[in-house]
């Protein structure tokens, strides 16, 4: 992975009715911030829009000038309402054709005379776009500038990962140390906004959580500063020893 | 549910670092999402941003404007980075204070003498907003003109949806269909792209599936006319007969 001395930011675009309607569920989003943390690259946005040319056109053409990277998914399929790779053609006024290599990635994967017209269509990317190669089904995403245009699928899209992480140009890692705590929130709002204040480096999150019937929070200290995050968890651990709070997990 | 004779639309704000970072996998909007489906109201857009107040601001300013509903997840609890309520305020151009009945709400729920700083916060909301009350642990969202705040913790979220059925003016209920079949999208997405075309207000989703080792396509068929749906399907289903696809569910 090659690394970028400084702060890089990320945002994600989920295009989907299907995720707007409420019948799927989106896992895309985790996984994708996941990866990103490691690359130290910290996601800042997401927009889930629907399968509308004027609205992907105008949401690219936003979001792609605010963030270091752009990722979209869904949209990538041979279906009518894929319509990912026009749109984005559209955005940075290219034409959309068929991609040679990804014609002829896919002419190869499909058995001599199945590949019609609706497979043909993955073969079309914005002209000049470079392919995000695609281990498990062959149909490649495609990248253009800071755009990076991978499938809807959840398995599909993991594997494709992998492929970016040399192409991608990261930034310091995003670390995180997390306490958890049996207590409620409001018990240790007060002392813990003083410590976020003495730590404005460090981002503290607060989380409720359930578990086996009780109730408890998480703690979740994160900066690319390790030495920041251990001093800012040692101004917890105080006001934890004086309020006498049991510690469940500290990692 | 009060029923608008016209199309209503919604967006959901998702307040919350946690989601943005990975560490949490938001499922409020899907629960949000199929709750409007049957109140007639469609969600159009979802924003997931982080907890920084002039984000929040000019995110909600930007979105009340553009749709029916805005509901916004996460924020409202006692901790520092709980800035919803004071960050809507600003939006809204009115005081950030306490709310006299959530006070009350909440000073009846703590035993006496636990009511503290922390969580008075949790009292505090937009001047003139009223409350959405919460069955589950007492401390209430608020509404003001077009935005519906609730907590971010999903199992009292989804309590406190039951409470705004009688608020929220409802559109026509958004109806579906779905075929899956034993096939791939290639295979079928000219044809079913002529039907798209004839049925152009009834919305048709493509979406592969995988199940016991085997692939197949379902065609989800949205509108808010069941005619038109049952004219599509039958569109549908004619080529389906004439390419001898076997149907694993029609529903």
């Amino acid at each position: 992975m090659k690394k970028a001395n400084k702060k890089l930011n990320a945002a994600i675009i989920v295009i989907g009715n299907e995720i707007l309607s409420g019948r799927t569920q989106d896992v895309n989003v985790k996984n994708i911030s996941t990866w990103l943390n490691d690359l130290g690259i910290k996601l800042d946005e997401v927009r889930i829009i629907p399968d509308i040319e004027n609205i992907i056109v105008n949401t690219i053409n936003e979001i792609r000038k605010k963030f270091n990277y752009v990722f979209t998914t869904g949209g990538i399929g041979p279906t009518h309402d894929d319509i990912t790779a026009k749109s984005i053609s559209k955005a940075f006024k290219v034409k959309y054709c068929y991609h040679p290599e990804a014609y002829k990635i896919l002419e190869d994967y499909y058995e001599k005379g199945k590949f019609n017209l609706g497979r043909r269509k993955m073969a079309k990317t914005p002209q000049s776009a470079s392919l995000i190669y695609n281990p498990s089904s062959a149909a490649p995403g495609f990248n253009i500038k800071n755009v990076y245009c991978l499938p809807g699928v959840p398995s599909i899209l993991k594997s494709m990962l992998g492929g970016l992480n040399n192409k991608i140009i990261g930034g310091n890692k995003i670390l995180s140390k997390t306490l958890s705590l049996r207590t409620v929130e409001s018990e240790i709002s007060i002392p813990l906004e003083k410590v976020q204040q003495k730590f404005k480096k460090v981002e503290i999150g607060s989380y409720p959580f359930f578990q086996q019937g009780k109730i408890g929070v998480s703690l979740v200290m994160r900066s690319t500063n390790s030495k920041l995050i251990d001093k800012c968890m040692n101004s917890v651990m105080k006001f934890v020893k004086i309020k006498k709070i049991k510690i469940i997990v500290r990692k």
